[in-house]
């Protein structure tokens, strides 16, 4: 645990953006070594699509697909506002969230962008169709491997649906949907060893996520049914 | 410019941290190779303190320095809660600030952390002893360098004073003081092509500064007289 700084990979293009007031975390990544230098976007938002598109265009990128890790309840994907202003752009996301999309994703899928690719794992709980994008293992993947977990896994929050997740090295690097303390990135060892819920046994675990008390998230209603579609803004589901 | 995520260095761990009132971000570097695994923290916050001394006690560091890239009008440095709370830390600014610290650097000073070290460059404008650190260069340094900016030069925004700046690599990461607009990170050779202020000639960058009408800084009457004594609670300069 502790020694590498972030992935090393010559061809990775990587970049973590945020939108603060729902504190989420957006992530780009591209594969610069490709000709087409195709790319994507990782829990895009709404309100930063703009923001997003101008960098694709700025770094010289071309957007192919915008991904969720899971349907959102804090916050509408910007993936319906990308695929109306980028042309070509496909949205993903898995197929037992029974959400609509272009793409739909099971485990041990592969998404595969120019010779990088993520693959999916099953890490349901938060929501049943939750899932985790791990970048591939082999000779050109970036080393360490990086874990995009959405709400699955938080820094040092959250979680148990962890099984799939530690099942990966140590230093894998975790890269949550949101973060409120202003952590932006984590290691599978330093969540193994210091994450309040995932240190405890499972009935300890039970009590305590029974007892959260959580208050009604206040982006549920207008989020859940527009991220079921995409996005409040999917100009082609509303065409048909 | 735009191939390479992130820094490769086997022995530096590296953490950007975030502090959202003020919208700061605070760097946490540390060499771990070195038995010591000594680190420093580049502009930490008073709020944050308890969360960045936190991490760095689960990582095994050991932090010997608090380090700022200027006197602060947006936010309270926490150099002098962290001197308070962790035995042994040094504060250091640069000379030309004019503000109290342990330590006092120059350009071209060193400020090294086991086999690592930061090069400190005189970046002034934004305020008259702003300095820029940049990891070091060598075999053993990080590569790409990593630059932080302080509020010399934001990703796509602010600065001039970019001439230190520019000449370095044009991967050299580029790790601000602040963001507000969700950006992490960017690079040398992306912001002389993209950030708005840099791109124009010298004359038309001093009639937009001229004219930015910018509001009164909120926090300026409490942050800055604190920032000089290295926070409000520099436990050791009361004692004098
Ligand atoms: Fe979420
Ligand atoms: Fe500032």
């Amino acid at each position: 645990m502790g020694s590498a700084a972030y992935t090393t990979s010559s061809r990775l293009l990587f970049r973590q953006l945020f939108e603060k007031d729902s504190s989420t975390y957006t992530y780009l990544l591209a594969d610069t070594s490709h000709p087409d230098k195709p790319a994507l976007l990782v829990d895009p938002v709404d309100k930063t699509v703009d923001r997003d598109i101008s960098l694709v265009k700025e770094l010289g990128l071309k957007l192919i697909y915008a991904i969720n890790t899971h349907v959102h309840a804090d916050h509408v994907t910007g993936s319906g506002l990308l695929k109306s202003k980028v042309p070509g752009v496909k949205s993903i996301i898995s197929k037992a969230s029974n959400a609509k999309a272009d793409l739909f994703v099971e485990p041990g899928d592969k998404i595969t962008f120019g010779d990088l690719f993520l693959e999916v794992r099953a890490t349901p709980g938060h929501t049943v169709g939750c899932v985790t994008y791990v970048t591939g293992d082999g000779p050109n993947q970036p080393q360490p491997r990086m874990a995009f977990t959405g709400d699955t896994l938080l820094i040092r929050g959250c979680g148990r649906t962890d099984f799939q997740i530690f099942s990966l090295p140590k230093d894998t690097l975790i890269y949550p949907a949101h973060d409120y303390k202003g952590f932006s990135v984590s290691t599978v060892g330093e969540e193994m060893q210091y994450n309040p819920r995932l240190t405890k046994d499972e009935e300890t675990f039970k009590n305590i996520m029974a007892n959260l008390n959580l208050s009604y998230p206040k982006m549920i209603d207008i989020a859940v049914p527009a991220n079921m579609v995409c996005g409040l803004q999917d100009v082609e589901s509303k065409a048909l």
